[in-house]
């Protein structure tokens, strides 16, 4: 069988990937009486005079809504909210199985940005906090800055901003090993949907000023025709020397080449035409956009992927987990870039000076002091 | 301590009563890659190609939303979303101890009938089922009545349904007991609210045709000035003398009393004007309509509450997590008067005629037999 095979029979035998258990047993009337009526109207009646004793009394606190619409699933594009579940569902069990985080699918049936920003706003109550997970851009944007101001409880758009956090880890290690000022890097990020745009947000955050973001025509530039208003957006805070063509022309002369694109689309020559000492992080699953072996033929120093199978792998398990488990701990009401910078820090510094080499930039997924690491430097950020 | 401060300690220590537990295990790559990315997009494949493989490969098909707005919970009436998340929670655990069926809670932070209409549908794909929960009358039975139009899965309001099949078991033993043809009662409901109006059109509905309705201003007739909807409903296919006045006019004469209304409004008196051998379900929680003692001091026959420290406990929880384990595992798409009245001569026939007496037309809650055989029952309704 194939993995997608035994994905199947994996799925068919547990009928799905999540169950719910209960903290509290029910199982004489005295306990009924507690943890239903009439004993529960007590724990009631506190959240009605103060709402954040839903916090004391509740298991909101730990429990984080993984939310999609089905638009950009992984890999499949845009197969609508029933199909998404299994996806939902699995990102439910890496919450628990890494951070011991309750989370639970809910699948959006809209693809209209009000009407999913209402909808999670309506049902927020059991949550304590909103994971956003494969809604296609630029509407992932807009619904996530939304939800950022309308609730008072962490939301995380995690392919932007868990595969933001895990590149930047990459690029410290990277800068750490090859001995470079990481603000030094000149990058080009091919790519503009949700994990391009918040790779190159996050870059610019942490003071590299030298990055060209390119979408399927080539450079974003001041002016170009057509952008949306993200790319337009983009366009005004990158690109400084207002570079124009394609991702041939533009990856001349620069450091760091990050894929978010699609299979094969980076050459051996292109990689050649780069500065000394290349790195390269080609992020399209599950065909990069170059192959490590091809690339490092070509000269890459540095080569990570999405895969497993390779070294070096940008894997979002590295973030969400730990962010998630600091916010909540330290009953975060958002999560920001101070944040996301800490726990980038804090996944390469998993990795000690004398592991460090170019096939060991990145922690494996499955090092259990990430998370642990990463949840202290986010609480760390929260209480100052 | 008293319950109240018991439950509080409860639920802080627990900090809630559910979590969310994973199926599969993760622990290293290849699990990882099957329970998620690259193997999972093989059954979100499957499920865009046929919906219904959503059952097979998700757990969706035992997954219950219990979904509130808040309006109307036990004995606190309306404390809004939030406030209602510890009765929510208990509910799932309910789900969970009485028939392995796993739910969630979703608290609704709205009452407009077209907002949780539509917020249920469009969350629905994790759902095998709606348990709808303390939600005031009469937006409660617009809202079910849309979502069981609109949704392909079985919707239930707990409060209207669970309460009527419980009270029909209990008038089905009571009839048993005192040999009485259950067609022949004369039936007095006080309490037009959810659980009023769903015990008046089960009882309607297996034949007994001698039933007035009561509200807080007496009985409802045809022609009473100032019903809402429902009520101007009931006024036409109930009272058929077309009886006029207060609850202490229209019990004369009557064998049974059905309280789903306040605190201590039946009067002796009022027992001893009712027909002989008369039958009090006083059903007001936590304090009845009448004392059980003194309703027996008063003649009544039989005497049921709500509570758990006296006999013949009305409780819900012998009808809701069998009918939903028999929707659930037949695939059923809806929850009929059938499935309700099978439900309720299931929970009757688990007492045995040697057994039956006035202490003893209900079964215990805690009788593990009752939810196998009201499964059971509402299965062979659905299967034929």
């Amino acid at each position: 069988m194939n993995i997608g095979e035994k994905s199947l029979k994996l799925h068919e035998i547990t009928k799905g990937k999540i169950s719910i258990k209960s903290k509290v047993d029910v199982v004489d009337k005295e306990s009924l009486s507690l943890a239903y009526t009439p004993g529960v109207a007590e724990p009631c009646k506190r959240i009605k005079e103060d709402k954040n004793n839903i916090y004391k009394y509740t298991s909101k606190g730990n429990m984080v809504a993984v939310v999609t619409d089905g638009s950009a699933v992984l890999g499949l594009g845009d197969i609508g909210a029933d199909a998404a579940l299994p996806v939902m569902e699995g990102k439910a069990i890496l919450f628990k199985e890494f951070a011991d985080i309750d989370s639970f699918p809910i699948c959006i049936n809209s693809k209209d940005v009000d009407t999913i920003v209402n909808t999670v706003k309506l049902i927020s109550s059991s949550f304590g906090g909103i994971n956003l997970e494969d809604i296609s851009a630029p509407r992932c944007f807009e619904i996530e800055e939304r939800l950022k101001k309308e609730l008072d409880i962490p939301v995380f758009h995690d392919d932007q901003h868990g595969t933001a956090i895990v590149v930047l880890a990459g690029l410290l290690n990277s800068a750490r090993l090859l001995k470079r000022e990481l603000k030094s890097f000149k990058i080009v990020i091919n790519g503009a949907g949700a994990a391009g745009i918040a790779i190159c947000k996050l870059l610019l955050k942490v003071g590299i000023k030298d990055i060209i973001v390119c979408d399927s025509k080539g450079a974003i530039y001041k002016g170009r025709e057509g952008l949306n208003w993200v790319k337009e957006e983009i366009s005004h805070i990158t690109n400084p020397r207002e570079e124009k063509g394609t991702l041939k022309d533009i990856i001349k002369g620069k450091d760091v080449f990050i894929g978010v694109s699609a299979p094969k689309v980076l050459t051996g020559d292109m990689i050649q035409s780069m500065n000394d000492e290349p790195i390269i992080f080609a992020l399209s699953n599950p065909i990069p956009e170059i192959m490590p072996d091809v690339a490092k033929r070509y000269g890459a120093k540095i080569v990570a992927t999405g895969r497993s199978d390779f070294s070096n792998q940008i894997n979002n398990v590295l973030a969400f987990p730990g962010i998630f488990r600091g916010a909540l701990d330290a009953k975060a009401k958002f999560i920001n870039d101070d944040m996301k910078i800490a726990a980038a820090h804090a996944i390469a510094s998993i990795i000690e000076d004398d592991e460090l080499n170019s096939d060991y930039i990145i922690p494996d997924p499955f090092d259990k002091r990430v998370v642990k690491r990463v949840s202290e430097a986010v609480k760390s950020i929260i209480n100052g």
